[in-house]
């Protein structure tokens, strides 16, 4: 059996990274979501807001659980039995980017790594729009999970 | 189970191509090298030496299998339990095009499509440059695997 | 008034040309496609065929008229008042090609270009995958406009 | 009559900002220059010497009037007729970006986008190197409009 | 000392290979222009015409050398006292075929690459781009060097 | 004699950077390696630091001296006599961004920029990564050369 982990902030999560967490959930058995804890990282929501918005975007997927990830994922990675990285890539960019990451994680901890390619309708969505969406008032619906949604909007009510 | 599929020309077959089809046969309970077979395209191996000389290459992997393959993919792939291809990419090109046919393959068969980013070791490697040798008659060891070499050398030879 | 100049192979014309085509017709009050004749490229679809197919693909658009062209590019749009090349791009590599071409056509005739970025349901179509399924005697509904297929099978059929 | 919208930050306006401005003012009846407020984003410039420089640098094309734009693009360009947004792309990396900015506008406004690929003269040419160049106390003569220097540098010389 | 050993097919030479050259012998002490004999590859310009066409564009650079070069480039180096490649580049993609030549001439014979960038000016030069020209009838002052031009005009005429 | 030019902020020095800096010493009589001091850059190592751990990296290199570099580059270069700039560059889009630099560079003091493609080796290591390594307290060893890591690990120890 392998486990497939899939890191990120998730600030928020989109509905690009839940396209690749429900892939993952039906190539391998089990999935590990592994949200980072990032402390020198700016980021707009919290760790428990990030974690429980992604916690609710894929509640419906048997084989997935969700973690706070603290140091690098590499160590992370130890705690399951036969992991494998699964990541998205959008561009040649974003590939460079992970092909580096590989190379590293395969040299940490003999780690594999598997790269889904994005579908054509989520090529554009990435956690920096989403951040713009929020941080000019506009509508999240079709960017961020509807689950996700759910716990961002009465955070950010509070907030102000 | 997992049926991953790794076509190509194979033209020669690289120890590129043989590091992603053993990773392959590490993640996948089962996998399939699709030796593509195209009249059109000017190959400098025929059909029977490319078969052989991947054969030879992964024999040692129990559960790896190779077969010719005509036609479109997609429909090779019909042929087999839950099938996903696997390919390898090296660079940001690389994964553009690879990211088309999956898009395409999604498209024609709901076909998943894993990427395997290539180790640094194979990251310059071709068949381009492989067949760039065997013209100017240099040594393929270490471009080529040694089992597919014992199969292109006396074919070469019987050729001139 | 400008002219807008679209040019191609087009062979065959796919679902995303015709896009990049509406998208002028909206932006430029008269757009002329141009069909290049290139007797050293060895296109699966004669001259008359592609001419005709594109016509097809585009008749309802009413500020559209279509026209082969042999020779450079920039000596064809002399023809034309006010011309301005566009032209579509799905990655950053078509990119830079574009740019290049734009370069080399503004030294030539001070031509200006303009470039449409593909959306997002056409950035995996290319007229190369169109003669895959055309090899394979797919169906190319969906790839190729429906006019276009009414022009391209009956001269697939009789050709056989 | 369409409207070219072009946004930017301009923290400064380029020779390269200005030919961009410049060729859109050639292909579209209007052009209006947004120049962007952000108050999360740590600016050299402030507000209004960005707004003034732009001004400065554009003075001379008629059909062109400059305007600070808060908020998202998409709704800054509902208050004009027919809007079409312009950018400029000197690189892939640059139109692998553009493209993404394209597909949300489009989905948010119905938005068409147009690139226009950088000449060679400005392809090096960036706002970062004109900051790096007001770091180091260097000549912005050729990298800024002489326009925009003229109100530049007298509130670089106050700001001491 | 050091030689530089320049390779291409040269099929014409333009201004940017030229620019490269002169480059070359201002940094090294010795440059030779190795001009590629491939019989395979369906060339333009026969290798004497290729060769001279070279020769007259370089004679004014006194550290320049101009031969003809069959086999590996690796080969041909080992005729030369400490040589190093010296390659022009123009976009990252060239960059990427680049550094995988490295890559390869390093492991044959622990060869050196170093690689120039493209000046603006010819960023959009090539001998594709020459050939066109040559095709159409179109002058090449400005894109081959005006000595290769009189090598070549007198060849295309008695070809005729 | 050229002076090859390396510059860089060595946040801290890689075993990637020590690659360039020793080939360059191969191909150039002198080499100087600059240490950018950039106070508005926020450093994890403060400049001594860095120049003490770079020196010590390269110390048998015999033709190697190291210096911090305040301002510009191409200020700094003006002090040796014949200088050429050496980078090194691991991807396409390293390569965009190194050419933009020659062309600000050479118009700036007409300087010569080489760029070195880095070893398959070294293609995934970087500054980047290093500091992350030191953020999680994990082995430098094999990323960051020896005797920087002499130099790096007692500051560490006496900052906490």
């Amino acid at each position: 059996m392998r486990t497939a982990i899939i890191s990120g902030t998730f600030d928020p999560i989109t509905v690009g990274h839940r396209n690749i967490i429900t892939r993952a959930s039906r190539l391998f058995e089990r999935v590990v979501v592994a949200v980072s804890v990032n402390s020198a990282k700016n980021n707009l929501l919290p760790d428990e807001i990030r974690l429980e918005s992604v916690k609710a975007s894929v509640e419906k997927l048997q084989n997935v659980q969700v973690e706070l990830c603290e140091g690098l994922l590499a160590d992370f990675c130890k705690n399951y039995e036969n992991p494998v990285i699964v990541r998205g890539a959008r561009s040649g960019g974003d590939f460079d980017y992970e092909r580096s990451l590989y190379v590293i994680n395969k040299g940490l901890s003999d780690l594999e790594t598997v790269i889904l390619p994005a579908d054509n309708h989520f090529i554009h969505i990435s956690s920096t729009y989403a951040r713009e969406l929020i941080k000019y008032d506009k509508n999240l619906a079709g960017t961020v999970p509807d689950g996700a949604i759910c716990v961002i909007y009465p955070w950010l009510k509070n907030r102000r």
